[in-house]
């Protein structure tokens, strides 16, 4: 099928290939022109498609989407259809569907995942919406996917895409984190010749090998003891939202919540807590504090 | 070879299956008569091998572990090898091999992953002890592992494979854990209709792809909202073994440590710890208390 | 100073006295006619209070307060100025002073601390509003609060009253989880022979000498292994929203998250989460799983 | 009463002097010169007093304790009681007391709290040994504890005065790391004008009031924000051993952990753990990685 694609960034230029290759048409769009857009407009991308059109909109969550969707309102017809394959927070998605609703225009949340190995492999969807609108890009989902009974998911209505996608990304986190714990002991402890090795071992017969455990053992081959690598990494949202509902929700998260703040420490240069707790130990036990 | 296996359970008689399967000759030995074993007793084991004999031990760790290699230590012979494949704290495996030692007997100790899926698909090794040693057990290893590069490592010396598989478990606890987080909020979440569908998606092309990820969804299959199964879960020793050394290396391991205590808080009925808080917020705020 | 008092349970009962002990004159009212009220309704309030009125309102956070507030927004004239002395939500605080804003009625919050011991001793008051409103109650703070130079300030704008007040309730959470947690071990080690004596030792002297200890001490007195009391304590919002917005702030709280979800954890019979991990360990390792 | 006191450092000096002001006559040893000791050897020190001897021993854990213990284990004679007051591991206590029971000579553990404040309010004192060796010391104890009924508890036999003060300072880490993490949300907080006046505030009336609070708030009088200290803090030990012997109990103590993990990242310049997941966010995302 014919459908527009916004934001030609690493993942929505890649699921336009994809897509073709995949034998549909896909008129691409972008705020950036080196970005080998088709046309130069929003106005133009809508004019290019026929309606009712389907519009893929693939830009960062926050402000861009806002302002991305906020102008489709204007520029779509009743009856077209919007896709939001970003990040978006789940509780915006309610939104986001009201105020496109009120105007006739559909939107369907959809969770992708397997980033820079998803044009090659599928992406993992996860699809919120109605089924009336989902059953409309079914065969964009399809050649999205990777191969096989997997990878693809209606997991409800409106915001349930962007939902299980954020669930998917704290289990990811938790994941991430105790392969590196467990990594970082292998390291620490004198007994372990080659951490690297034990980690290559793992890739077979073991209970936890997965695609994250071969992605850290090629990490390895390439450089044995990360010397490379500074100890610090982002946290991109998706994660804190999901501890955040389910803290609402009453479901104890302590091994992901771990990982998120195992990431916001790295980030903290001097961290104000242990500020404090160091002031205490000055106070009580005239243990030396480091001035700075 | 010829080795003789120490322990008939579900792991040795498998090992022991598979072994001969590959083509060795393996001598069996249970204290249980129903075990199926080839031999009535240690002595009756170590006369059906000649010297220098190799004996796989697949016993419990603690009482029977240390029984078994006392007893070895009295009946076997210098240059005979005992290889330890159950899961010994590694602290005891030094002395072990120390006490072994003084009378001319190796010890390898083996860590040793995949349960029930191992007789089939082979079993993920960690080896500690001299190189010596092992290259007389390499035939035996050589087999047990699965087919291909991975599934095997020599980790280091005495109680180095011990070591890494408690390290392999940590990981494994942490994975679970985060796995069982994320299903926990599907569930708990009125946006997902159908929490086991999500997970069964995400067996391809996601982050999250994993072996324990494949074994949730077929558990899910079987039982949609695991209605049958109790939530509690037993900790079996290594993964609090391998904080307690992290805690000695001050390599801090949050998110495995709070999977450990998911699983210790699941098993206790009444917990002081939350009994004292309720007294406490019944004395400054006249809190209602459930008396019992 | 003259002074409206809505809600005559536990605390705002207490608070009447102490104001008028100490020379305020309060008319109180409360929706049950059990509850000794002065006036049978919020207009007869209304009516018995002179402009420019202030009116404390002691009501629970939720669907009380909201209704409460809207209420008085009908009912009070430009100039009035109500104190919302519950448990709200800051992020609510902000709504509620521009609806009344809008009237021209001025809103104060307070978070208040003390529970039942606040009429005896004073309660710790955090204010939030502006410099104007705030000076306009000062006589009825100062009555309120504790003697002496503590338990009383104006934390910042509309919001940090409540603020402050949650973020100490954070703070009593980790509190009241480490010494439980301390307690907890006390009574699981062989080698401590009365854990309530050792906990009363700490009253003076220790570095973790503190009111909540004192009260530990007295619980343990009545009942020396709380055998009476059960192990399970509820959450009531604030320490939630606190970890909430330190999430969202970048502020890892990790001590003060691991309390909250201890008492989340106390409140579930059958979590979800270990049913999960349950079901993981019979489908690799074929651990038998505990069938309801 | 008369009594040897092995360390003059900050504590040992300050219990000697609290002791003679209390009328004990204090015979004091230290390595150093520089000391202001009394005598120059152990030697010395033993033969300045009359048997049966009582010799308070006031130094580090590890190899001092070790030495000191048993070059006295040589010197005194049949009858002789060593205390031992440090910080010593009750997991080494017993063979501690085993070695010099051989010989004869009792021992005493004392767990030790209140640092600097010590010599003029008095130290709260736990205590483990035999009653009869216990009852021989009792004027000691009754002088170095504060006045009134608290701050002194004979909690057990050998180890359960270290074991008491262990489990005092585990606590001492989550209330410390509690207080420490709601100042830093309150610092991180717009809303908040002057985080130290809301510290101070809590000082009376609120729930949280304690001597930590206090110190606190006396911290943040002199430095606002803290800017002059480092955001790291040491642990000492005794944490940690808590937590090893909980994770053993099966006694979940999760906001100690994180109290405990918090200080050991603080001390971690380059985390392998954010190495190991800053690679695999790059390895399956593209995510950047800050190569150093």
């Amino acid at each position: 099928m014919k459908i527009g694609m916004i934001g030609l960034g690493r993942m929505g230029k890649n699921m336009a290939d994809r897509l073709r290759t995949g034998g549909h048409q896909v008129v691409g769009y972008d705020i950036s022109p080196e970005s080998g857009r088709d046309v130069d407009s929003l106005q133009a991308l809508v004019d290019s498609l026929e309606a009712p059109r389907a519009i893929w909109v693939m830009v960062p969550a926050g402000k861009p989407i806002e302002s991305t969707l906020d102008q489709l309102g204007d520029l779509l017809d009743r009856g077209d259809l919007v896709i939001d394959g970003g990040n978006t927070r789940f509780t915006q998605d309610q939104a986001h569907a009201k105020a496109l609703g009120a105007k006739g225009i559909g939107l369907v949340d959809v969770g992708t995942s397997n980033g820079i190995w998803g044009r090659e492999n599928g992406y993992a969807l996860m699809v919120g919406g109605s089924d009336e609108d989902v059953a409309r890009i079914q065969p964009i989902l399809d050649t999205l996917k990777p191969e096989g009974e997997f990878g693809l998911v209606h997991a409800g209505g409106t915001g349930a895409g962007h939902y299980a996608k954020m669930v998917h990304n704290g289990i990811e986190y938790g994941m991430m984190q105790s392969l590196a714990e467990g990594y970082a002991v292998l390291e620490a402890s004198d007994l372990i010749q080659e951490p690297d090795e034990v980690v290559q071992s793992w890739r077979k017969g073991s209970v936890i090998q997965s695609w994250l455990l071969d992605l850290l053992a090629k990490s390895l081959q390439e450089d044995p003891h990360l010397a490379h690598i500074a100890g610090k990494a982002e946290e991109t949202g998706e994660t804190k939202w999901m501890i955040g509902d389910a803290l609402e929700l009453g479901v104890p998260t302590p091994a992901i919540t771990s990982a998120l703040y195992a990431r916001q420490s790295s980030q903290i240069q001097d961290p104000m807590t242990m500020k404090a707790v160091s002031a205490l130990r000055n106070a009580f036990g005239g243990h030396p504090i480091v001035k700075e």
